[in-house]
């Protein structure tokens, strides 16, 4: 299983994914779902994937190979909006699935898969997107800071209590990784190292990617502080006397 | 959609359920979705349903049919043990399954269903259960003092963190309606009022069961504390020069 978000706020984008896969509890592998495609300057693409690799890894690996056929063709290196590459993507998942799941069906292996898709090319504000299995796609708009995809319920809440357009970078990276502390907590399937990539509206490229391993310190800080404050905050709400 | 919880403490057991079933958003109806059989001074039971409602439902009819038609008849109401009564209901859903689920399936309705069934019988200790689907079932042994049903995954975060064996019946409820108010929050198909009971160990009798509406005092006041108190946490939480 997975687990990724994708913050849209005023100050930048913030990306964050989990980096294990597995198929079935016994067999857990990592593989990086986070996928970066910067040009300074010009452009900065991030691509975070959920569901089934190969259709996902392939997507990707397909607009890859069709940019180093034909560097003219449309790809996630020269389309002038991020729209173009939201749609890019989603017709690259809808060609590989058109080419596999017939096979996975047989053996009943889902195929589904999605990306968050984000960032900024020269010209445009920094934009973000979500690419559902079908190949189509949403952007979220004001009222939508943030989209996350893989398993998502456990660490929703806090996302929707704590966080709008105008949160700061930093605050909206502490959010995220208690998201990932609760979702890491209830489903051993999601689990550290975590990729953290976090853009700054207008900069065109990248200046903070970080792996946090399980023992990084400030996400530690952040986890344990935080669980720390939640036992302090139970304790002292209120017990009624039924 | 639903939601229910069923907790098994040192003190007693806890069960609360919303009451809003729905067959897509805009046709919302309420049904009770706790049912509670009590003898007093000889047996109390709680089931707490979620899944498809003519599963749930017409299990439990047949379970009251079959003592109408023959008291001696093995019932919830006579049984000598909460595993037996756990066995009664797996296996009147699996009766009502083997009768509708192949005219459900045709119209690609899900059968699916499952229970909470906790409470004591006299000679017992209060035993809580799970029903699961297909009629087999499992006991909330000393590591696992509560169980979940429908709409789990945006409160089981704050459960996992707060609630153990040795906590208090009035922390169980005041956790059990924070987990509730996460769930409310992130999902529409789940709302008030909420059904609540309180069992004390040894009992056996009813003494406490509420319907908390919407604009429940106490359940207002928990929510709103916890919403001010996460929010200071939060913002005390250190940031991080990225």
């Amino acid at each position: 299983m997975t687990y990724c978000i994708g913050m849209s706020l005023d100050e930048g984008l913030v990306f964050v994914s989990d980096s294990r896969t597995n198929a079935g509890i016994d067999k857990i592998a990592r593989f990086e779902k986070m996928r970066v495609f910067e040009n300074a300057g010009d452009r900065v693409l991030v691509a975070l994937s959920a569901g089934n690799l190969s259709v996902t890894q392939n997507a990707l690996n397909l607009l890859e190979m069709r940019v180093r056929e034909d560097p003219q063709a449309p790809s996630l290196w020269n389309v002038r909006s991020m729209y173009e590459a939201a749609r890019l993507l989603g017709d690259a998942m809808r060609e590989v699935r058109a080419h596999d799941e017939k096979y996975l069906r047989e053996q009943n292996i889902d195929a589904s898969a999605s990306f968050i898709l984000g960032g900024q090319i020269a010209g445009e504000t920094p934009r973000l997107f979500l690419v559902y299995s079908e190949g189509n796609f949403i952007e979220a708009l004001n009222d939508t800071p943030y989209f996350q995809i893989g398993e998502i319920k456990y660490g929703k809440p806090i996302l929707d209590r704590m966080i709008h357009r105008q949160s700061r970078l930093a605050a909206g990276v502490k959010c995220a990784l208690i998201s990932f502390d609760a979702t890491i907590r209830s489903n051993l399937s999601v689990g550290a190292p975590i990729d953290l990539l976090i853009y700054r509206t207008d900069s065109l490229r990248v200046e903070t990617r970080q792996r946090l391993m399980e023992d990084d310190a400030y996400m530690n800080q952040v986890n344990r502080e935080w669980d720390q404050g939640l036992h302090r905050l139970f304790e002292a709400l209120p017990e009624h006397e039924w």
